[in-house]
């Protein structure tokens, strides 16, 4: 973790740091031993030495990266460690009672034999990044929930606030705020549900050496294919069926939907920066914490989570593209540099949208919506927000053209509704157009459409899909 | 189409020309009209009318594209024409027998109000994009299952075909060319089953002006969200349930299901370079028709579709990540420009992944595999290809242990066989390593592992798929 | 040219199309032959029948496309039509008076057997596109020209139009909008000075077919790297001295050129978006010719050159990175796919810089500027505009500590002068702080720094620089 | 640095992690100072109490790290802790002779005050970034100089070792090693060049709160653009004559200059993977200090070094590509997200080049290349290598035409020498064609053109430029 430039990493600590990346390797490393358990061939003892000896804080992470370049991945020191550790492992220790623990010569031996035995490097490395993926995976979903809760709240408090809604950059319509926070809400909910899906199919990789098993298959004949379903259950993780060593998609399909996460908070996080802007003012981020402040400018209150969501959304595609740029290369039995440029551009996706969620929920849970400055705006805007109704409807009554003609000109000119409500008299006399039907014609509030349906419609979806997600989260993410 | 530097442009003829975006419009606005008639506010005649003036060739595409910068995009000119040529049509026309036909002058005059009713131009190109992949997604629907049913065949016929495996280039373990042929076959699998649920949920674009759906509303009161739907059902897409003008997610499901496409034919393309090389000459390129030629050299036989293959590969990541980085930007109730960087990504990506499949399916179609370059390749690396199994078997011998010594600098050396039978002899004797056990340990058939179970498990996948893909490759695609 | 979806495509008409791209391969075969001509191995007249088949109208492109996959790339069919027009024209043509005229059967064979004698398709295809980045980029050069001018014309006349500076979308300074236009300016004058670099260093492709210019060597013993010279000169490119078949680094410095001009022109284009919403209303982009209409808001005026500028902008770095990822995997004596990635990337890229261009200059030159909304722009801020210079001029007062302390959460507060004048006097006499002192404080105009001096300079180093770069216009670009 | 899933990472120890990024806005701050110290607004006392505090060792970059949300960036926090460290130092301090030494009070609260004063965050950050740049592009300059000079070593020494020439993955021409490594030496030379340019051109960043300068202007009237000359000399960096907060070309240009450089070495990389297949087997990397090792095959040799080179040219495009998206958003007077996607981009850009850089200087360093493996390869291909000429000479000959139908289908087949001089012989007599004129005809290495020619030219380019570069190497890179 850089968190000098990488403002807000620590709410991403421990997910993806070299300690996380050690320990979920030593997880597949043991879990693979388990595995050799359930198929018999080897003792419950081997499992409790190799067990025992898989605890990141017992090796040297460090030197294992300063080793790794050998080679091209951690795999070769990380088991001289751990083989160094079951080693040390097996000498004579003692309980407070004095009774000799601990393993015998014999587990020792047999657990530095079963280490790795039929896995390759790359089974490791895959299954241990999605072991990452799992559980920065359960944090992210956590997060998302939260935003999308939040958005869900706003939408419900704001289902009738007139706000302008802005295309190009210009005031085009009436809308609503809580329309606005639905659309973040249904966009969220769907990253939430990919996401879902995402995790349910993290697979485990189990090949060997090249992908057919082969050394698998001599431990155990006829039964590899069950060797690699046991080390998906060990894992929580799922069975793929197949060897994925040189077949990306699912390290793409991870990092799409990561990408898809930054998008969707892009998006809420660009809103929120446009609306903070002092000239339009109708939302602020919530403060307090030293959040928003200038080396400089005592009065500053910046959007900052704003803008550092933002800066992810940015970098985020670029990082996917990566994982994809690395898959369509992915020649022979292992990719030739295709799969190492994966690492880095995995790792950092993952960190930085859990990052960028955790901010966006803040966000969102703490947004300052200012009703009476949106009203201000869609009144600064005056008449030209409803335009699209008002001509539309005068058009339809009689000598309604005439009176359009005169209309456009002055909706265009930016006219307010005491310039207009005569123009209108001067072509269309009281019994054509009531002076009721002028000011429901002029109401913003009149001309939403079905803004608030689609509120309660997002809003509805969000809270029929609580279940689900409680269940996916409680029930997933690797072994903790 | 720019075909010169494009090759094999063709084979993805009029899916994303002018002409094909057009009539994608026009197709949209027709829909539309059908859908008011559906709800009772036109006329069966106004209907007629429309649809007769909704066909591509009767506008001026060039025209229309050299307007298309005023508005931003080419709906409002689109639209000026259309209601131009309803207009046309409502001139008296006569028929062979002199009677006056065509529209009344009242249908087009209704026809020109009802087209384009409550729609904003975002609604009429995005749901007009989405006609355009479900279009050239049937096509490359078609072709990815051609493709994969030939390497089904690939795998079938060469489900024993031993092969070097090779790792970071080297040689590794033996496999056979049809698990490598499987394993093209699973990626591919995957690929269309992800097209099939992404052509399943193209949505159409329906907000108007500003995503709140006031005109529409305003047209049928209360009946907005029912409107949505028939333009779904009339265009055989289907209804998000909301607009998405700042929601960016299905845009990047159809560019990241593309970009995937492309990832596995490149693994493809790439292996077949690689496996094409004079050196290793196991595979060769369908030849025939001017392939492969060379402006030079006659002798050449290029692996000129495999090249063209990657070529898309390695473009393909940049297109799609383009379509994330509009995504996360996606600002207010219209994009102030990712919208717009959208269009250009997207078709191409659609016409290179198009081609590229059309491709990859003559490629694998026509494979030349020669089984005994490949054998030749085995036998050239020797005993080191069995070296994991020979190493390890030996080792769990009496003695093992100081042959394993002995043999492990002889297998780095590359030593042959008639080399290390003799050193394995002066450490072991015939009762605990017979003879035969040595020709089994050296017989790189006999160390496949799983390989052949791994083939038929993949090509049963893929006979078991064929009924739904047939299903989905007949029952979508958007009105032809 | 896709204009339906890419409005603003007319801008670079026949830059990029398959026409051209026709005309510049047929330049360079035909500036080959120039070049034997000048080695001595063939005749004037063989010189005369190749130039009068090297014209693109002479050629069906379209079938040259169709044909184009065969080799991988469109120079065989072009070469097949070539040596098919050079034969048609040597058959016995008859001007006006009857006299026989045209190539003889000999200048004819001849020609047949000169043209791309020595080449590879590679030089071709490479060559010529160097030839369209010249051609585009001396437009390009034009555009970007006219739109540095009409940003230091807005810098000269705006150098003291007070403007407020925004840092994270708040208001922060006071600072002029001279000092953004000559900001633009800045951005947009290292722009061009990069790309005269660039267009300097075009090179030519000249290896044969392998780069070891074997053929030119047996054509032209020990007089190659002449050929390569001359080639250069015919076409006005430069010679790189040696083949870069596989060194794609003069492809990746065009890209990179590109897509810094997209970036220049993309902080032009979101600062106008930006400064034209309708609360902000600081500036307007030109209007007339239909600019900015909606198709169904007739009272908007939308900011579209900079929307779809911008759209160029978000785009374009992925079309530049595509040219990085295929130069980093350029294998052998061709790259196997990565060459071919690189024809749609950079052609695209560069029409759509063009385009960028061509509207940036429009945007710019008729960029309607309201100083009169900046001032109230800058009013509405109040004093926190100048906090930073209150605070630390009256912390340097006697007793200042005590008046910045009061001073603080006012300004936080947005409190406006009539409020703070009182509270500054409640802590500090008028002979410590006279009356005119404060309202010097609280000028906004009087804190602007630098800001005319760095508009002054901006200015001066653009027009110290006319020249070199009219030059540049005149001379360089590839045979016309 | 997370050294596990990132190899190689300690080769470029300390020039990116967070003790190296908070040196960097230390030695800012202090040269800032020191600025202030030449203009005569502080003295001496306060320089020496500034550079005391500004060690990165003093301070706590976790904890500044942790902090660094809340503004967005970590200069808040740094600040801080450096005016605390200022304090503190001002204590009473002795020394050994019991005389008070150390910072009187005065200087320290001068000190206080100074650090800083006049600058923004942008202001710390953009310079520290360069600094960095500076560093690590020293350390890049040596080590790409080291590869360039391996290549040329190898181009000299293989200078007419004949090799396959291969295009498109098949045999083309002869060519030679020293050729190729010529190739890969240019492009090296290249780069080294525009990065000695990039390095001389880093600028300093100096705006203050909104590029105006108004903070500094203030503090030295009408010396702002002084003071920002002054910083560069400090740093050893460049005055760019204006502040950059929202021109981001200083930052595209470093990270392009970085993806070219990644560029030329993926193509090294991409050949010797090739060159090294087992079936080529033309060339190995240096072995030696368990490179190239794998995790159960203990006969493998990878060429690791390659591979891992590969990785960061396919992650590289990316990288640089985020920069660029970030510099067309540039909104404002400071950009609000695209600001900070760069940081994360950039020094990772910076880090991986530089380990990519060390890695290929090994590679090339100590590549071992087999010339016997190259000619048997050569010999391997047999006259079809030397077709291109041979076609081309018979055809001249007298009935060389149909000498030239009956060579064809006979080269295509792959016919040996002693098959082919018995055709020829057939069609054509001793006098026509003499058999030492057949023989040189079929000896590749008579057909080598220009090959030792630009090997020469590009090794003489090479060395005469070591001058030039060992003074940049010395003479910048920031104060140390």
């Amino acid at each position: 973790m850089s968190a000098l430039l990488e403002p807000g990493a620590p709410r991403a600590a421990g997910l993806t740091d070299d300690r996380a990346v050690l320990q979920a390797m030593l997880d597949v490393e043991a879990a693979w031993v388990r595995v050799q358990r359930r198929l018999g061939v080897v003792t419950d003892a081997v499992v409790d030495v190799v067990a025992a000896a898989c605890v990141a804080g017992e090796h040297d992470a460090e030197q294992i990266g300063a080793q790794a370049e050998g080679g091209g991945n951690p795999v070769i020191p990380m088991l001289a460690s751990l083989r160094e550790r079951v080693r040390v492992q097996s000498g004579p220790r003692h309980d407070h009672s004095d009774v000799v623990v601990g393993a015998t010569d014999s587990a020792s031996s047999d657990a530095a034999a079963a280490i790795h035995r039929g896995l390759t490097s790359q089974d490791v490395v895959d299954t241990a990044v999605m072991l990452l993926v799992a559980r920065a995976g359960k944090e992210l979903s956590e997060q998302l929930q939260g935003a999308a809760d939040a958005a869900a709240r706003l939408a419900v408090e704001h289902r009738d606030t007139v706000q302008v809604a802005r295309t190009l950059g210009q005031p085009a319509l009436p809308t609503t705020f809580g329309l606005k926070a639905a659309g973040w809400l249904g966009a969220l909910d769907d990253v939430i549900d990919e996401l879902a899906r995402v995790r349910r199919a993290l697979p485990v990789q189990c090949g060997g050496a090249a992908g057919t098993l082969a050394a698998v298959d001599a431990l155990v004949p006829g039964r590899s294919a069950q060797a690699a379903a046991l080390l998906a259950d060990e894992l929580r993780l799922t069975d793929p069926g197949r060897p994925w060593h040189t077949d990306r998609g699912p390290m793409t399909r991870v990092g799409d939907c990561l990408v898809r996460a930054a998008d969707a908070m892009g998006k809420v996080a660009t809103d929120v920066v446009t609306l903070s802007r002092a000239e339009i003012a109708e939302v602020h981020e919530p403060s307090g914490d030293g959040r928003g402040g200038s080396s400089t400018l005592p009065q500053k209150r910046n959007p900052v989570l704003s803008v550092l969501v933002r800066g992810v959304a940015i970098e985020a595609p670029h990082l996917g593209a990566t994982l994809h740029s690395a898959a369509g290369l992915a020649v022979d039995e292992r990719p030739d540099g295709a799969w190492h440029a994966e690492w880095g551009a995995v790792l950092r996706l993952l960190r930085r949208v859990v990052v960028a969620a955790s901010q966006t929920r803040e966000l969102l849970s703490g947004l300052e919506v200012d009703a009476d400055a949106m009203r201000r705006n869609v009144d600064a805007v005056g008449p030209a927000l409803v335009a699209e109704r008002l001509l539309r409807e005068v058009a339809r009554l009689p000598e309604g053209e005439s009176a359009v003609t005169a209309l456009r000109p002055a909706l265009v000119g930016g006219a307010r509704a005491k310039h207009l409500i005569p123009l209108l008299r001067a072509h269309l006399p009281e019994q054509v157009l009531p002076d009721a039907a002028i000011a429901d014609l002029l109401d913003p509030t009149h001309y939403l459409g079905a803004a608030a349906d689609l509120v309660d419609r997002a809003v509805d979806h969000h809270r029929g899909r609580g279940d689900t997600h409680a269940h996916v989260s409680t029930d997933r993410g690797g072994a903790a």
